[in-house]
């Protein structure tokens, strides 16, 4: 039984992103049979887009040093949406020879944690991404742009959104089809993320091409993410089993859990596609991979009503 | 920095459960010295209501079994509102020789619960609580009515809105001045909330005399808090660090952590009176007297930025 809201949208699409955002915040790298394994399992619980992995150097993020075998392992078995990372022109190219099919840029909305994650300014880092993103269409990719630090900054603190706004506009106006805007330190609350999104409307940039990213270090992520929807956005990130965080940035850990997000959604009648034991068991498939709990709520109290996973579950 | 929400009080009150609430789930029985110490450390931080015990029978919750000599060590050290739960008849003469101000009585919108927990029926636990409010209110105590499993009780599911509407009517006939909507096993959603709030309006019930009661269990009790203000409720129950969920229900742990609601009332500018490092403190030090980690993020994330707590805190 579910009890629908007013003013919500009938259908969300949940932005899968356990195995990029995830994994790549794991001490040990998995091999990449599992790691096609969650794939497949994530895209049999109903997961429609699942972002698979990053194309950045090995020597960057070593637990993601195998996106051509992981895409070549995955063959066709993909879901409907399957970006990939890009960290520049490089990695777009590889990309590209790997056969993705979408690709997803990285950018943030300050100048420490630019620095810190990309190892230039926030200026330096746009004007980069100009021809990842043109080469991308070129190349027939649709790309997203994510802005990082878009409610708070562990090194400055309070970021002004018109900050924000002009590095999400810029992405925009380079090409990139969706927009991501990420607590990625997960301290943002209601407020900010409406009048965020009321400016970004203002400017042109309106919730239908707005995605959301929050996370859940301060418990803040399904309350932001419901004023999201109440402002127009369909479409939110979330990581099965809450796997991942930011490894650039020390106190965030947290990215929302798919299971929480879709608990709340089926109970609002809001459409997922999500299979939820299915996607639950999944989690507790890969949190017996990584040797360590999950830390979604809805998962752990739904774990003691799920049979055992089986190795025939995909 | 905070950043406001249209169409949110601009004022609301924290109702502190843990040292009732919380302290009755524990397993083993703290020093009433101990629990003294907690109730004020919370006042110290900022709480103006505190729910400081139970007087249940001993042999009930034997973890509440010292509610008068905890209000007899506190003397004047309370906050403005300190009520105390009573279950019946002889716990209020109890409270009321013991020197309480204001009680609460915990009603069931669930056969179920209500015999599991009560041991009769609902009809039965109302007429018994129709001459404890009576009495109540002839010693000049405010009353206020717990309704428990408003959202779903884990033996029969879903609960009709009317059913539970039902109760909380027939405690405000009894003379409660206050009405507290218990999500008891956490799983409702927002649209659950708004359509209570909606049919308790329509019967004459206003946000202004009610409260919500959120468990964590499936990770949304800030987002059906932040429905519940966006209706205009204005007090909020919440439990220092987490602590506490329900005995008699088997899934149900995870009151809402008071440091999570009060991270998010702090950043949309809605006062609260609490000051939250102190208030984490306070939790920190709890978790040492139990030996056991909070379940609150945001007490997770703000425990390496606060100082050691020390015995000289309150």
């Amino acid at each position: 039984m579910s009890t629908p809201l007013a003013g919500l949208p009938p259908r969300v699409e949940v932005y899968e992103v356990g195995p990029r955002d995830g994994l790549q915040n794991e001490a040990a790298a998995l091999p990449v049979e599992v790691k096609a394994e969650f794939v497949r399992r994530l895209v049999a619980a109903g997961l429609r887009t699942v972002e698979l992995t990053s194309f950045v150097p090995k020597r960057w993020i070593p637990q993601l040093g195998d996106a051509e075998e992981l895409l070549a392992l995955l063959g066709d078995d993909q879901p409907s949406r399957a970006p990939v990372l890009v960290p520049n022109e490089k990695g777009l190219a590889r990309a590209v020879a790997a056969g993705a099919r979408e690709v997803a840029v990285f950018a943030s909305a300050t100048e420490s944690f630019a620095r810190r994650n990309l190892n230039r300014s926030v200026a330096e880092s746009l004007a980069a991404f100009a021809p990842v993103v043109e080469q991308a269409r070129a190349a027939g990719l649709p790309v997203r742009g994510y802005v990082s630090m878009c409610f708070g900054d562990p090194w400055e603190g309070a970021v002004p959104l018109d900050q924000v706004a002009a590095v999400a506009l810029r992405l925009v106006e380079f090409g990139c089809a969706e927009i991501s805007l990420g607590d990625t330190i997960g301290v943002g609350t209601p407020g900010q993320v409406a009048a965020l999104l009321a400016l970004l409307d203002r400017e042109g940039l309106g919730a239908d091409r707005i995605a959301v990213h929050f996370h859940d270090t301060y418990g803040q992520a399904l309350a932001n993410t419901l004023l999201a929807l109440q402002h127009g956005v369909t479409t939110v990130d979330a990581s099965a089993g809450g796997l991942g965080g930011c490894p650039y940035a020390g106190s965030a850990t947290g990215n929302l859990a798919t299971e929480d997000l879709v608990w709340q959604l089926d109970g609002l009648g809001v459409d997922t596609g999500v299979d939820l034991p299915a996607l639950a068991r999944t989690s507790l498939w890969m949190a017996g991979q990584l040797g360590r709990p999950s830390p979604s709520r809805a998962l752990a109290a739904l774990a003691p009503t799920l049979t055992a996973p089986t190795d025939q579950e995909s």
